[in-house]
């Protein structure tokens, strides 16, 4: 059985396509700068095909196109015919308060992802725009939506709402959802594997550390909290996102620059983070490189960076009431072993201690990196959103 | 020998008159409505007088000479002359990144204190105007100033950075710096009397829970990190206050409400916590009285309270490696047992019980409330910024 995973964005569109009982990859590509000069489209392959050049595409409709010609190209037999393809799923970024599950896409889910567009404005709708497209284009295939909030839909309302007016809740659904889930439930489904202490007592913590980043408490496989909130601006700091502030310096800030409110929103989620602390880069790498040359600021980037994981970490222990497993993954989680190293040191007192020869051979390969008398385990387990979500469209499909 | 301590408001004025070696207050009293119709002055001293009267206050002069006559009254015998006063202690809401300790008011001094203005528009203006009158009234006796920022100016950079652009820290000092100070510093110090694991490696979490709530993490007496931040806006939802919020949600709000930032701020600090979660009142034990009758909102806004405490507890357990002592104080905190026992029992994970006996029957008392079997202490300590900034203003100036 084969399964089209799609993750459309504004100006570009990425997809993989699934022999989903082997879960390889049996084709993928990437169409950027749609509707923007210089559009370019990469496309590799089990025939041993690899494209990268430039490509006119005007809409998202032309790149979906040049998708379906490479993917159906006789030549390279990776599709006889459209029909071979089971169904899409489509990553949406924002729920809402409507999805807790994937979705089979009718006029009436599309609607609900509608109204989820003031709280994602850049993702919501180029990924409905990718749901439509394919509609179109794929006649009488299934398209599912697979929500990056879904996961977080079991949060109880302790941790979900906000210390505001009730009618920003009852009136405008504003509360945390959180985000990332689509990774925070593939890592948590291994690590339950993985682990000796798993059922409905687990209590596990994953870490989702990339240019964005985000945490979950987990019980018993399921999501009792997160660090992102309305929108995926809360929690940590990131690469070029400040993370939880003290709210009063929004408005200080949007008085200072005395500019309008978009302006603050762009400066806290483009120009902040470690980025905006270290004056030198988001990427970590760079961060690590810099410090040990000696600069401050880099290295002050990188010590808060790991702080407020500490902080956060230590605040799902309590609201767990313990903790047997922690997870690290995405860019950062799964490959910088001196990172997680400092984390799980300021963990110790926990009686948690990391195999240091382990951990610092860990590269994106999944490991459980404690020690053997560690109190909690420790792992290593790299994320894979897209074959997480052709196993949830999958399963809500009922293909399996 | 006499200190005489001054929390001066925007429209009310606060004074306290100690006999510093008994550390007992002589005479109190309280300028209310200055500028306002219907201005009212209450007095209490231990001739046995009792005053609670209207009185004209056009301005805080007013205050401080009513205030000055009513101690210097020859049948009262509180006071001979104005030089029986050794010193006056004033409370400072915001010290910014200018004030560690307290310090005498000079002309720079004051000149920092105004420099701070922007972040605590509406108390430091109104604190130091009582200084000024106090400075204009009582000539030749010292004016201390004691800031509630102070006691957190010990925090590494990691804790009180924000991940935000640089040149925010760098030009306009924007960063976390913590309140209630005072009083997180007189319980401390109590705290570090009353403990069995004291010294410099002390690992203590104090809860300042009443209107306003902030927690500080102190390791050996020196505050490491603390829950407000740049204003007395972040950390837990309070009285009516927001706490920590997604900063996304502040723009938002204000594109909602579609009107000026002065306007979010004021739905943050005013109509936000648990008054607005609950719509019931930002009073503890209404809240508790609503949510036996099965009020679902006030029962919430308990339940986020509670929950967002024992967060942040873990969060500054990690942040500490451990903890030996935690103390309740303030008004919810020394009084609010259900409270306690609610955020004492999420911790019991730890090893942490308390004497639900003692517990119950502690209210407003210096009282450890853990059991003996305890692997942590907990105290109730009533906090006492008063006598406190009268301690802090006889060292500073070298007097005892």
């Amino acid at each position: 059985m084969k399964i089209l995973v799609i993750n459309s964005g504004s100006s570009s569109l990425k997809y993989q396509l699934f022999n989903y009982e082997e879960k390889t990859v049996i084709a993928k590509g990437l169409c950027e700068r749609i509707g923007i000069p210089n559009s370019n489209f990469k496309h590799e392959d089990a025939s041993g095909r690899d494209i990268n050049e430039g490509r006119s595409f005007e809409s998202h409709s032309d790149a979906v196109r040049t998708m379906i010609d490479t993917l159906l190209d006789p030549e390279a037999a990776i599709l006889e015919s459209l029909e071979d393809i089971a169904a899409v799923g489509h990553r949406i970024v924002h729920g809402g308060p409507y999805f807790s599950k994937p979705t089979v896409m009718t006029q009436s889910s599309k609607d609900a992802v509608r109204k989820c567009f003031p709280w994602s404005p850049l993702h919501n709708p180029a990924n409905l725009t990718g749901v439509e497209v394919c509609e179109k284009l794929m006649p009488g295939i299934p398209q599912v939506g697979v929500f990056d909030t879904a996961f977080h839909q079991t949060m109880p309302p302790k941790a979900y709402m906000y210390g505001l007016p009730y009618r920003y809740y009852e009136e405008h659904n504003v509360r945390r959802y959180g985000f990332h889930g689509t990774s925070h439930a593939y890592v948590a489904r291994r690590a339950a594997e993985m682990t000796k202490c798993g059922g409905d007592e687990h209590r596990l913590i994953t870490c989702h550390l990339g240019n964005g980043s985000s945490f979950a408490a987990i019980k018993g496989g399921k999501c009792v909290d997160t660090s992102m909130g309305l929108t995926p601006l809360e929690g940590i700091m990131m690469g070029t996102r400040c993370g939880s502030i003290d709210p009063a310096i929004v408005t200080f800030i949007a008085k200072l620059e005395g500019d309008e409110n978009k302006d603050v929103d762009y400066i806290m989620n483009n120009e902040s983070g470690v980025r905006g602390v270290s004056g030198v880069s988001s990427d970590f790498r760079d961060l690590h490189a810099a410090a040990s040359k000696g600069n401050e600021r880099a290295k002050l980037a990188l010590d808060m960076f790991c702080y407020q994981a500490v902080r956060i970490i230590g605040s799902y222990i309590a609201a767990l009431g313990g903790v047997d497993s922690i997870v690290f993954t995405a860019g950062i989680g799964e490959n910088d072993a001196a990172l997680r190293k400092v984390v799980c040191d300021d963990l110790n007192f926990l009686g948690l201690k990391i195999d240091e020869e382990i951990n610092a051979s860990t590269h994106g390969k999944e490991v459980k990196i404690s020690a053997d008398d560690s109190s909690v385990e420790v792992f290593v387990i790299p994320t894979n959103e897209e074959l997480s979500i052709a196993i949830q469209t999958v399963e809500v499909l009922g293909l399996a």
